[in-house]
């Protein structure tokens, strides 16, 4: 569940009020790397120690289904795009996948109840191109509201500004470009609804040197 | 994003009252299956084969980052197991894992302003035991509603029941047990959630065959 540690775990103390933004505002994200390779486990550890080298600022915990990343967004996008670079840089068949959920403003952190001035401003990401090229299916949820559509539109004009628009599809929608543009996408649509909501999800399958092409069958 | 037909693509018509549920409903899913092989290739392609043999009612477009999938719940639910068991007994590693994101009621497909007497009753789906464990990262999204967390705990509720229930963990909620019971919880508590908001996303990251232990590192 997206907030489960508000049902099913013990009430935690509020942050400080003095405490960075990005744990007031119970920021996150869950990471699953699938490398197409027999030699998957050597290839995922040394793609998160990598990540963990180049964004020293995001706490790491990997269990069997994914990897718990905290941290500010800009150290988190670090941790992702290193760690999906590097993964496909050491994999024999050149396809790794990731699935990605980021969080922000859950109930289980923090309140999402927040009073308007405190939801933050985040300035965007910044991420060194990869010269890798990745193909994204993203969705973006609001929650806790009852209008989802104008934030979601919003994200959707700020990709096709970016150029990283691919396209509408059933439920998702298309991102395409160098992998740290698509991944730039994601999380500063992310952050840029969570100025006018409190509790934002974005769930992105990320997808770098498929053999396949778009629309293949 | 969730609704991108709405905002991308071109007006639908929309569907006619006496369409089937799930097509009034907008009901589908997108799949990603992960084998983790350097053949992942013909693994892909078998058990996608095998599922549309299995559930030959559901309407499938794959392109390069995941599978469309359109069809009644059950049909749904049965096409997921199918092609997770097969790929899980033919990948040499015998790990794999799917991203699986549920949808149903998106205004890009039918309104989401249905009325209450729209939200249909669906029955839980019935996949026989697959004989394989599974362990899931799961997130359940109501959407377009200022209460997310009602139907969310209850849904925590139903997995607990069930005995798949695996814990509270940041950002999602684990699941644990065979892989048909892992799937079911993830599809009956969609459609629970269904019966009280219009649009409800599900994401799942399902994992078969992990040499990872749960807490490892």
């Amino acid at each position: 569940m997206s907030c489960s540690t508000a049902a099913g775990g013990a009430p935690r103390p509020a942050p400080e009020p003095s405490a960075p933004d990005h744990v007031r505002m119970g920021v996150g994200a869950r990471l699953t790397l699938h490398p197409a390779t027999d030699d998957f486990v050597p290839v995922i550890l040394s793609a998160l120690s990598a990540a963990r080298a180049t964004a020293p600022g995001v706490t790491v915990r990997t269990d069997d289904v994914s990897t718990l990343l905290r941290g500010s967004e800009q150290d988190v996008a670090t941790f992702v795009a290193a760690g999906l670079e590097h993964a496909a840089r050491i994999t024999s068949t050149g396809h790794v996948v990731a699935t990605l959920a980021l969080s922000r403003g859950c109930p289980g952190e923090v309140g999402c109840d927040l009073p308007a001035g405190e939801l933050v401003e985040v300035v965007p990401v910044h991420l060194a191109p990869a010269g890798l090229h990745a193909s994204a299916h993203w969705a973006l949820y609001p929650l806790g509201t009852a209008d989802a559509m104008g934030p979601i539109l919003a994200a959707i004009d700020t990709a096709q500004r970016r150029g990283t628009y691919g396209g509408a599809e059933n439920f998702a929608t298309r991102l395409d470009g160098d992998l740290a543009d698509v991944l730039a996408t994601v999380v500063d649509t992310w952050t840029g609804v969570g100025r006018e909501v409190a509790h934002v999800a974005a769930h992105a399958t990320v997808s770098v040197g498929s053999p396949s092409r778009r629309g293949d069958r």
